[in-house]
């Protein structure tokens, strides 16, 4: 029978798995690493785990002679580790902070988790030895890890009961948005997590506009009026005069020049104050309401919003242009 | 050296896998599976992957008699199916479709991949028996596949190299909402997402108020003012009679009685066809914005929004009561 090894590995591929480094010293006293992803655990009594490497590789050699070898789970921020030792090359360890494990050899830092092992069997694997080892020592850390899948790295994202039974939901009548519309949710989640903000808002006598308006001179002061419209396009508001009237009157900012589009506006003293309690405020609620998350989760949720900004962002460029009563 | 169970498994934990069941025909016909973690490939020339079995399993006999087994990689909504081949039992396969593939061995339907093995060799593994098999025939879906990682299930989800390498974003000054909080992320993403929906919303000469009013009058039909404002108050919004007579006078809604809490409303024919168009350009805002997912991005985006929407839910109770000039 016939495998095509192009579709074979994309069919080993839907296998998701921990990326690791393995790695050992040679007998004459090089440091040799390798990334792989055949990793798995054996047993437990005794405590036994194993990989395989191509019998084609540059460092097979090392490995069939070296007795011990370590074992590096690496957590999510190590893709570019990874990359570094999926390569051939001779300086894999350069400019790594390396420490020294049984028998010499190198340990990697800030991993997943790390098995020192002793070589227990080498068996026969087609193109491929299997090293089975024999744990001697091993820790672990709490960091997330780094995720192989579809060729690809990814995160492991911890799935709810919810989100695997889709069949429970009681559907809703199509024409209505129902609870699932992403829509719905972002709207709630936004409402929600800003009416905590709002609550400080109001401490300050400040609108959401104005909230607006401080935290993007928070961002980067001494903005122009058409600037501060500009970045405000996106909430479907405009920056009027009046707005900016009142903020000047409350010691928020300052208004270099008369209304118009080029007139610059900085924060005050007070205002810069302001704005950092009201950020240090949003801090704690971000805190609150993502309290269960692990922190996959919250990248994540970042870079899904990130792409949402992304795809629909030409659609806040539609509304540009100053507002002014005496627009020039 | 002696090593603590519980400490190795936690460790082994750390290295995120996929989910398969194995399964295989004893020599009295009886259908055996088992869900295992251990699986991975080994080689593509010849093509082999290997899985191991705890000895004291007690399909152990099963699989050391049979030439030949299946490996299942499940799908991202199959854990119940892993759960129910991690038990022990006589009848696991009780209410499955099954197939039959090579010498008659069971075959699940709608996992990620499949793969049909003879047995190539059987190695030591401890306390386990490690299983090789050489892949005969195969198949493979483009179901998101299930994930095992610390003890739990977990989805896949790619990662983007910017959520990788935070040491190259620039940081923002203290005193600023950077761009990395989640209270700007979210609502950008919401403003956003909202302006493509404003548009319609627009031609309708509907305000926002007054969409969020027929949309939940679309979800469940003839509501009290009172529970209409209940409803609003996580949005930060009332519902005031003004509105209310706004949305009666353009036809799209009934108010029976006169203003007061308890008078109900129901939407007109006029009302629900809004509501439909509206839920319908919605949807195709939705999918527009967020056509760069899978499935599991999808998901898990909205399983995140909901735990957000939880956290925060208890603030959106502040605000309750009808708000009428005529109150009672």
């Amino acid at each position: 029978m016939s495998i095509d090894p192009r579709a074979f590995r994309n069919a080993l591929g839907t296998f998701a798995t921990g990326v690791t480094i393995v790695t050992t010293q040679d007998r004459s006293g090089h440091d040799v690493g390798v990334t792989a992803n055949s990793f798995n655990s054996v047993s437990l009594e005794p405590p036994l785990v194993l990989w395989s490497l191509a019998k084609a590789s540059a460092s097979l050699a090392a490995f069939m002679e070296a007795d011990y070898f370590a074992v590096h789970i690496l957590a999510a921020n190590q893709d570019a580790l990874s990359n570094q030792f999926a390569k051939r090359g001779h300086n894999k360890f350069a400019d790594l902070e390396i420490t020294r494990g049984l028998e010499n050899i190198p340990l990697l830092a800030d991993c997943a988790a790390r098995f020192q092992c002793k070589v227990a069997f080498r068996y026969e694997g087609g193109d491929h030895v299997i090293f089975v080892g024999q744990v001697q020592e091993f820790e672990h850390s709490g960091h997330a890890p780094l995720v192989y899948h579809g060729g690809r790295y990814a995160m492991a994202v911890r799935m709810e009961p919810a989100a695997t039974t889709p069949a429970d939901v009681t559907p809703e009548p199509d024409s209505s948005f129902s609870q699932d519309f992403l829509i719905y949710l972002l709207g709630r989640a936004h409402h929600q997590l800003f009416l905590g903000l709002r609550r400080e808002l109001n401490r300050f006598g400040l609108s959401e506009d104005g909230w607006f308006v401080l935290s993007l001179l928070g961002v980067s002061d001494n903005r122009t009026l058409a600037e501060l419209d500009r970045l405000l396009a996106y909430t479907g508001k405009r920056v009027r005069d009046e707005l900016i009237a009142n903020l000047a009157a409350s010691d928020c900012l300052l208004l270099h020049g008369p209304f118009g589009p080029h007139s610059r506006v900085t924060l005050t003293e007070a205002g810069r104050h302001v704005v950092i309690e009201l950020v240090a405020a949003g801090k704690a609620i971000e805190d609150h309401a993502t309290q269960s998350f692990d922190k996959g989760e919250q990248l994540l949720l970042k870079q899904a919003l990130r792409n949402i900004i992304r795809a629909t962002d030409s659609g806040a460029d539609v509304r540009l242009g100053y507002s002014s009563a005496d627009d020039e």
